[in-house]
Formats: structure tokens, sequence, C-alpha cells
């Protein structure tokens, strides 16, 4: 599990930062990558990165602002030109469906692949036997969505050596000790899993943030999870410029970080007022309040291993 | 005048190729810039060029296939935060209102400029001092046009050491004798413009056409024109994919230029399967038929001089 840092910059793209765009990429755990928002050109930063289009599973869209849906339509075209013919499910604020219906029916695309788009409410969104996903509203001049990715607890690590020397041979009893929470009746005997299987492995916390004013709801979202990305449009001096044009500041995102007990703190969708070199400083400004804190740029990968 | 080229490739994005757009740079004409076909990341494209998107004037749209307008709602967008504020006119094929509108209305976006958008007819379609542009409809999947760009002949050039040694000082006077083709009644005289006046310069003409099968209007629309800028998907060996897809083949477009009796033939769309280092044998190719013929890429500035 790792993000991907497509575009990092707000409202319009820059030399150095695309508009924006965010993978998680789940390899080990689908073979997949989701996308969450999909500026302009984010099918170019696809091309340079590591992912493949044809592997997008889902797409999860913050709000409808042009620099964070205008890279759907030709995504979703080049998806077919890269061979991707697997269902491809699109979740995002009401009017989703109107701009990619059109845009497609205009410029006469044909997907070789099953397009959903689902138009959120808020509350659990997606469920399946990894993952939990759920939004909710957030504070911008337009609805605007948080999502938080809730991987589930996996089965702890067999301890094979004592199942060895308990005479138990591998076999798939392994994947029943595994799995079970109750005893299990093997060649005339009862196995106590607990006895073999180690403490349950945690899953993953995530909560990925659509453009805001510090919000309530971000904070629940952001509820101890285990990596945070909040936008940080502005710095901390720009608080009235935050406010006015309904963004948040490198402390502002840190303070919800550290209220909402969230581990690392990926800022992200820095205004093109700052540089690559300003990036250190957001960070120190920001860590003041919580910590660690991380700043994004395009091509950033920023790695979540399990515990 | 000059023609830059911003996205050279067909269908797909590649690391080498953007999808298409052409700018036609008025700078000495009109202070502004002109673009034809805006394929997604068109924006990026002219960041990374000399065009200011603030002195856009006129988009040309050949056809509605998302490689050629998907970079349209970003690039409007950015023309307001990039200061531009005079009117935009955008022509092109029935549909094209429908995209931009809904594009603009789903992201909310507001434009600190007047937008109009003209769907095409076959015909005149603007006409103003210096210009006159028509277009006429090709033959592709889809609707798909070709612009003739006529520059108006400019009056001849003053022989300003003649009108001085016949007594005629400078003067609002030698702006009449420019532009008249009558005699001029002068300090009790009449002076012949003729005399002072040289042959007419010539305005030059352009041809910019959209994807197309080898097409009669793409013939008319070519005739004795200075440049032509077509299409070549294809190599000359693959015909029959270039039929079965409605494209045309480096030999056909130069035939076709041979055939036109215009001039600079100047290539583009390739499909991805070429390369930059293709483009010296796809030239060579074209060029048994007609001569000269130039191999556009990404970037690529071709100047247009007055004869």
């Amino acid at each position: 599990m790792e993000l991907i840092f497509l575009g990092t910059g707000a409202g319009i793209p820059s030399p150095e930062r695309n508009v924006t765009a965010v993978a998680l990429a789940l390899n080990e755990e689908r073979g997949t990558f989701w996308l969450f928002d999909c500026g302009e050109a984010t099918q170019h930063q696809i091309m340079r990165s590591p992912l493949k289009l044809s592997r997008l599973e889902y797409i999860f869209i913050t709000h409808l602002h042009g620099d964070h849906i205008y890279g759907l339509p030709g995504l979703l075209s080049s998806r077919s030109y890269h061979g991707g013919t697997t269902p491809l499910t699109i979740f995002g604020p009401a009017g989703l469906a109107r701009f990619i219906e059109t845009s497609l029916q205009v410029s006469g695309s044909h997907l070789d692949y099953e397009l959903r788009i689902e138009e959120l409410q808020e509350g659990v969104i997606f469920e399946d036997e990894q993952f939990t996903i759920s939004c909710a509203r957030l504070e911008h001049r337009i609805d605007s969505y948080g999502y938080r990715i809730v991987e589930h607890d996996l089965p702890g690590r067999l301890d094979r050596d004592r199942l060895i020397a308990d005479g138990i041979l591998p076999g798939p009893i392994y994947q029943q000790i595994k799995l079970s929470k109750e005893p299990i009746a093997y060649e005339g005997r009862l196995l106590d899993p607990k006895r073999y299987v180690g403490p349950d492995i945690p899953g993953r916390k995530l909560a990925i943030l659509g453009d805001t004013r510090p919000a309530p709801n971000a904070l629940q979202l952001a509820q101890t999870v285990d990596v945070l990305v909040h936008e940080a449009t502005f710095a901390e001096a720009e608080a009235e410029l935050a406010r006015r044009y309904y963004h948040t500041t490198t402390r502002q995102a840190a303070e919800i970080a550290a209220q909402a007990g969230a581990g690392e703190l990926i800022l992200t969708h820095f205004s093109s007022r700052y540089n690559r070199e300003d990036l250190a400083w957001l960070i120190q400004e920001a860590s003041r309040y919580h910590k660690p804190v991380y700043a994004a740029y395009d091509g950033y990968q920023h790695p979540i291993p399990r515990k």
C-alpha cells in the first residue's frame, strides 16, 4: 500500500505541480490502484509513474471543481486504449455523471469496459472483504467530500513451528486454524486456534480529504488514522486568504491531525505561490502542531507499511 | 506568423507526443494567437511554449473526438487565471457548445471574459480586414472539418526616395497614396499612386485540416496554399489501416499537397507506433510525391514569412 501523488497544486497547473490527483497503489493487497481526484493531465502523470491505467479499479472524486475532474474524460477513454477491460466505478458528488456522460457522448467515445458512476451520499459508500470506505461533507464553496478508508484487520500470523511440534502437518487445516475463532476438531482432538495464531494484524486507516476550510467532519474522518492527506493551500500567515477561499493553512491542517489523533500528516494542494524550496518551512510550520508532517510533490511516493 | 505545434500525436498521449493542438502565432499581425484543436493538457503545452494564454483570440476545433477537445474546459478556465479578459470565440462542429457549457457549469467555473461558441456551417466563417477563414467537411468517422486561412493582400511598399525627389514631404499624404487606387490631388497637382507604391504584397494562405481520409474537400481547402498542415497518422505501407480508421498516409497527404499546388506540407497526428527517429523516413516517404515536406513534433515552430 502506497500513496503516489500525481498532482499536488491548487487551481491551475504550474511548471512544478499539476492539478490534483493522488493514487492509492494496492499492488500486494489487490493488484490494482485507486485514484482520488483526477485533474487535467492525470493520465499524463500516470504515464510517468509506475502505475498502469488498465489496473485502475475505483475513482473517488472529492468535488467537482475543474482542477479535480477535467482529467476524467481523457483518462477513461485512454483506459480502453491501454487494455483496461475490467469494470470501473467512480464515486463523486451529484453532477459528476452528467459531466462524464456528456463528455463521452459528444466525443463519440466508446469504452471497452463497464463504467459505473455512483453519486455520493454521506456514510459508508463501499465495503468488501478488505476495505470499508465512508465519506462526509466538508466545507468548501461547493459540495466537497472527504474519504475515510479503513482496511479490515487481518488474522494473525500462524506459528508453524508450534503446529509441527504438536504433530499438525501442513495442509488445508492451517488455513482453517488461521481463520477460525472456535476450537477445531482434528484427528480425534480439539485444537484451540489461539494457541497457534498470533494477534490480529490491524488494518490500516487513511483519510483523504477534498478542498475545505477546517471542518468538524475532517476531524471525524481523520480519527486515529495512520495517514491523513489534507490540503494546505496556504501558509499559516495567510489564514484570512484561506478562510475567504474556503481553504486550510498548514497550521490548521496540523491542528486537525493532532486533535484527531492521526499518525502521519501529508500536506498537499499548495497554492502556486509556493515553490519546491518552500516545502521545508511549510513542513516546519505545521510540525509545531503535529508530527510527523510530510509535504507532497508531484511524483512523491509514500509507502504505508503494515504495523 | 508562425505555427507552433503543441500536440502531434493520434488518439492518446504518449511520452513523446501529446494529443492534438497547433497554434498560429500572430504576434506581428495582431498580437494574439489562434488555436486549432485542443486535446487534453494543451494548456500545459502552452505553459512550456512562448505563447501566453491571455493572448488567445480564436479557437478552431476540427472535430469532437476527445483527443481534440478534452483540453478545452481547463484551458478556458485557466485563461481567466492568467488574466485573459478579452472575448474569445470558439468555432467547432455541432455538439461543442453542449460539451463546453456542461463542463463549465458542472464544475462551477466562472470566466472573466466573454466566451462565444459558434457551431460550424461550411463556407466562410470569419472575415475581418486581415483574414478570411472558411471551412469544409472532410471524411472521418464523425464530422471533421478543415480550415482555410487566407490573409488579405497588403498594399505595396512606398517609394519614399521618389516621393521626396518629387517634392512630396512625409505626412498623412503618404498613407493616402499607399491606400488609394485613384489619382490624388496634392498641392495643385494630381499624384498617381502607382508611381510611388510597389506591387501588392500577397497575403499568406494556409490550410489546417482535421482527421480525415484523403478527401476532395482537402484538395479544395489546400488549393495553392503556402502551408498545408495535414494528418499522416500512418506510413505508406499502412494504407489499409488508414482507410479502415478514416485516416491518411504520408503518401496520400503528399499527393494531396501536390495536386493542390500547395507549398510546404507539414505532416502531423502520427500514430504512437512512430517514434521521433521515424520522422526522417516518414518525411522521405512523403517527399517522393511532394516537396518540401516537414514532420511536426511537440514544440516544433514553423515560421511563415511574407514572400
